[in-house]
């Protein structure tokens, strides 16, 4: 097989980067390890930024996003049994958020991609991609009981942290940067309707909370546990009441109960692979860098860098130059960066720290008093939040 | 001997709280463990809040400061051998920080009690302080060969982190929160001209370097160093030489050398000792608080301190009611833990950690880049360093 561009990995950014790189005229390929109904059923994240409702719109695949999502216009921070709204459209000149889980956005993506292309391969393995320095790279993948190869002009690595393409990368041709959380969420579905319409991140007294929704009638909540928690040790009554204590103000408020559906614990880690290409490869979304979920950075980090690539590789098409294909990574990495600062930053202020001192405790809530006292800070959360400007 | 309120300790905090008693006609005595020269010759902090200036000029002690003190309207950050400024009055709706040694300050304050009073004994060092729950706390003092009682209605520690007057606090009335940095500041007084009119903190790839001043022909400079460094360790050309790799650009800038007249290394440390308040006894300053100088903010919060506890004993004196002296910790801890906070970001934002791994100096890098790219993060950086507004 043959293509322009061939892309590993099928999901959001694999996805989304096939139908920019279409409708520029620009033909491509997406492998994707897995079935069809596995990816449409992996949970993942769900809030998106602006920039993310943009892009899909712009390429058609916010029918059913405009229907159904969710715009919120702010968060609530919840602490020493007090509440705090952020207003993010009071802080950032009118900028909201979005909830749609990242489920749909790929049922919406391979549904448009099956019936309008370009090709989307499941159960199509990639193993290994080659000579990425040359001019005609090849990706090795396993597909309908044999090895294949797929030789492109291009290689985009979509394929996650897990992933092959990294692996592309010569020893010495890239560094990368990694941090380990001593804790991790324990994350639930309940069919039960959210207790609050907006999402709230609390630093309770046993730890970290967050409350947040599917859709109107699924709420998704996570507990901070111990790193290597079993979720089994955790029943459901157990899950629930710690929801509560974590959750509790002074004054009315109750977390609704409901049947808990999927139940999953998340180890947390910030990873970033510099540079994000090599020769004719490129890394884009969870392949190239990871941050833990407190900042909801990390589908939209995804969506941030294909836009950034499918405008170079735009550029590349309407001149022949790859002036900016070359700057890729430059161009990325400044906004990953400060994803990942932020991201860690939201993580610490929230979490209790095993083996943190009381010191720890106050510097925290000294600095969550500070984001609810000071206008700057409330609005340096929001900007961050809501999402920074494309390097374009 | 008796008197009203028993200030224990001649640094800036009690002698400025002397002052502002004096003239509100309350009457006090001050012990001062040292000799005048030793407290006039005291190295210590120079760079001073607006609101501390403010504090300094309503009691008649800023005619020297008026004439002598330098203006600041910014600092500089350097980092990546790239220098940004952080413009004061336009981030702060005009306000600025002035340049005049503690020293200094000390000096007029003395100069003045000693002429207009109230009662300012040197080398009377308190060694107790007695029945701080009671209507007549007294405290015990070595003055001229014998020891002594002072009895007072209140009785203030502003006598440092290492005196006695937090020892008054029977146990478990109080509560101590700390933290240890794992390096110092090696800081050196030069006479030579400054090479910047402002100060410039300094992110070099060996660590943090402050480069300061204390006058138009005397610099003030530290570079960070691993915790027990023996000055004698670094010659005046390793200090110049370190000095020159920290604080280098790419462009033109050069560092002037000067003779170094003082050298000597100290600990960073935050201490907070909650409440700042037991029955009639009040601490103040470092009794109180300790803050690494990062942010500059240990002088300016004990003249806060005292500020606030001034406005206390003007109510008690004008209407009899201890409403106001009853809550001075209260009112003092909130704008305490922020500076405290503010001095645990600066500081480690600026320096190297040992044991950091890459990830960590991305993520200080990610930060210093986001303050120069963002005004709400300037802004509140700018909040931070010129002060913020006490609780009255």
């Amino acid at each position: 097989m043959r293509t322009t561009v061939g892309i590993i990995g099928g999901g959001p950014a694999g996805l989304l980067l096939a139908r920019l790189l279409h409708r520029t005229g620009i033909d491509c390929v997406v492998l994707e390890s897995r079935t069809r109904a596995y990816v449409e059923q992996r949970q993942r994240a769900g809030m998106l930024e602006q920039g993310t409702v943009d892009a899909l719109r712009e390429c058609g695949a916010a029918d059913r996003l405009g229907a159904e999502g969710l715009t919120h216009h702010g968060i609530e921070l919840r602490f020493d049994r007090e509440r705090h709204r952020i207003d993010f459209p009071a802080l950032t000149g009118g900028r909201t958020v979005t909830i749609y889980a990242q489920t749909e956005i790929v049922k919406d993506l391979v549904a448009l991609q099956l019936a309008e292309g370009p090709p989307l391969l499941f159960e199509a393995e990639a193993i290994a991609v080659e000579k990425p320095e040359s001019d005609s790279p090849v990706v090795r993948f396993l597909h309908e009981g044999r090895e294949q190869t797929l030789s492109c002009a291009y290689v985009v690595g979509c394929d996650g942290s897990h992933g092959i393409a990294h692996d592309a990368f010569p020893a010495g041709a890239s560094r990368t940067y990694a941090h380990d959380y001593p804790y991790s969420w324990l994350g639930i579905l309940a069919d039960v309707p959210p207790s609050c319409e907006e999402l709230i991140y609390a630093r309770g007294p046993g730890g970290f909370a967050l409350h947040s929704m599917r859709s109107p009638s699924v709420s998704r909540l996570y507990v901070q546990v111990p790193n290597g928690t079993d979720a089994d040790d955790w029943p459901d009554e157990r899950i629930w009441d710690e929801l509560d204590e974590r959750f509790a103000i002074d004054g009315d408020w109750r977390l609704e109960r409901g049947l808990i559906t999927a139940k999953s614990v998340t180890p947390m880690r910030s990873y970033v692979h510099e540079p994000m290409s090599h020769g004719r490869l490129f890394l884009a979304g969870d392949a190239a860098h990871i941050v833990p979920p407190t900042g909801a950075k990390g589908l939209n980090l995804a969506v941030s860098d294909v836009r950034v690539l499918a405008h170079c590789f735009a550029e590349f098409h309407r001149t022949g130059s790859t002036r900016l294909l070359d700057r890729y990574s430059e161009l990325c990495l400044n906004r990953v960066w400060q994803a990942t600062r932020f991201s860690y930053d939201m993580t610490r202020m929230l979490h209790v720290h095993p083996g943190g001192d009381a010191f720890d405790s106050r510097i925290q809530l000294a600095r969550l008093r500070r984001i609810t006292a000071s206008r700057h800070a409330a609005a340096e959360l929001a900007a961050n939040y809501t999402g920074l400007p494309l390097a374009l």
